[in-house]
């Protein structure tokens, strides 16, 4: 992922204008690191198949940060999360202001898809990415299950509520990641099994991050943990005790999938997922 | 444009969740009405050139709307411009939360892609639609101009500046309205000179826009009026009559160019567009 990082910091968004803070802050997150989990799962599914498109593809990972670092910066929001820190630096709305906030997360959300509209692909695989980040990402996907976390802050939820909202706030982002791999080196057929491992996956990334924010400190995390006050989160439900069991059946499971992957996606996914798939067992490891 | 409004009205975003209000506050904004100026000048140039591409033009009509929906959301937010009323009607952070509003305008942002996605034309058009909107409507378009109007409030910008602002903030929606009318129809050699009259059509609607908010009852806007406070306008930096005058001169020049277009593009553009260019002579005319 080195090679996805110079990336990025050579295709930051720029703009020449007289305010003289607005490109510092559209690049400032996105400068800030963070693990880049969603971009490896897209390329590690077009290495896999066509090496020679891990160039090209490295636009649509791109694509896919952009989107999820804007979901952050508005996440983080006073009206939201009002989250002081993320990815070990103070938010935006900390370091310029609530505007600054709001205008740079929709500036990347927009800029994601003007990405995808000029990556080096054809035009149909083109229409097919942005037709998945923005369903996945969007009204139906990412922002829904925004919506419902805000919403039913100190509402209680069942488990299947809460696997709902989990599954359209993180899960289809990490999917898409996956099938928009597969959409790129033109394996359509595998795209939905993708799919369908790629939403498990984002569950148990989620059932780690509410069992990482308890038992994780802030400079671990670089971000503010324990501040999810009255929101659903698995531990609160289902106790920290069984959330591990949660985790860990599915870590199993997926270990499990992850066997039966073909020899060259097993290749290129298994050194990353592994790590991921066990991350709660491991409390330093972000 | 009543079968664009009847079109709006039954493509309109559906969300089905435990979420009681998501759905109806996605909903809202879009159909409270609104002059669908950007929609009606694209499916003018369409109509002029092949009027059999009407039907699915309006799609990517509908996607400039919610484009420009998704940003009236968030400049009406307590961060920035704090307005109480739009379209006749309260605001979403003021009928919902704040949350609400954030996140229907980042779900409308996303959603006018997927539209686009799913727009009933070529890949190639498709893709051109979409890289057009997201330019425009983006972080080197209208985000940078909404930007620049929030942070040089209280800090006075010269003439040339508050046109730069308002050619990102408004002038380039407008100008790729037309355009992407002309990239429907395949008249791509008359798609920049279409853009160079949008954006001068676009700066004055703003000039209008501002004379308007001082010479108009709220009542008669369906907004706020005498909202703007030490936000840089044309009648503040140029005085009501010279802002007039501005108007009325840049009214004659789009006229003229009106006349100079061919004879089916007069057609069709004409009757909306001298009731527009001639708004600020007539404050009830909105």
């Amino acid at each position: 992922m080195q090679n996805f990082e110079a990336f990025l910091l050579e295709n930051l968004p720029t703009s020449k204008s007289i305010h003289p803070t607005y490109e510092k802050a559209l690049q400032q997150m996105l400068k800030a690191g963070g693990k880049r989990f969603r971009p490896a799962l897209l390329l590690g599914v077009v290495k896999a198949y066509n090496p020679l498109m891990s160039a090209g593809a490295r636009y649509a990972a791109y694509a896919v940060e952009l989107l999820h670092t804007y979901s952050l910066i508005h996440d983080d929001l006073p009206a939201m999360d009002n989250s002081p820190l993320r990815r070990g630096e103070p938010t935006l709305h900390v370091l310029y202001d609530e505007v600054t906030a709001i205008l740079v997360g929709d500036a990347l959300n927009t800029y994601s898809f003007e990405v995808l509209a000029n990556a080096p692909f054809s035009d149909y695989t083109r229409v097919k990415l942005i037709d998945e980040l923005a369903k996945n990402g969007g009204l139906n996907g990412m922002v829904l299950g925004q919506a419902m976390d805000c919403y039913f802050e100190n509402r209680p939820l069942g488990i299947e509520d809460i696997k709902t909202l989990h599954t359209n706030k993180t899960a289809k982002l990490i999917a898409a990641s996956l099938k928009m791999g597969a959409i790129i080196v033109g394996r359509e057929e595998l795209a939905e099994s993708l799919y369908v491992f790629g939403i498990k996956l984002g569950l148990l990334f989620q059932i780690q991050d509410d069992i990482l924010d308890v038992t994780q400190s802030s400079q671990e995390a670089g971000k503010l943990t324990n501040n999810d006050g009255d929101k659903n989160s698995f531990v609160t439900i289902l106790g920290l005790v069984e959330s591990i069991k949660e985790a860990d059946a599915l870590a199993l499971e997926l270990s499990d999938e992850l066997e039966s992957f073909d020899e060259n996606l097993h290749y290129e996914l298994s050194p990353l997922l592994t790590r991921y798939i066990n991350r709660h067992k491991n409390s330093s490891d972000t």
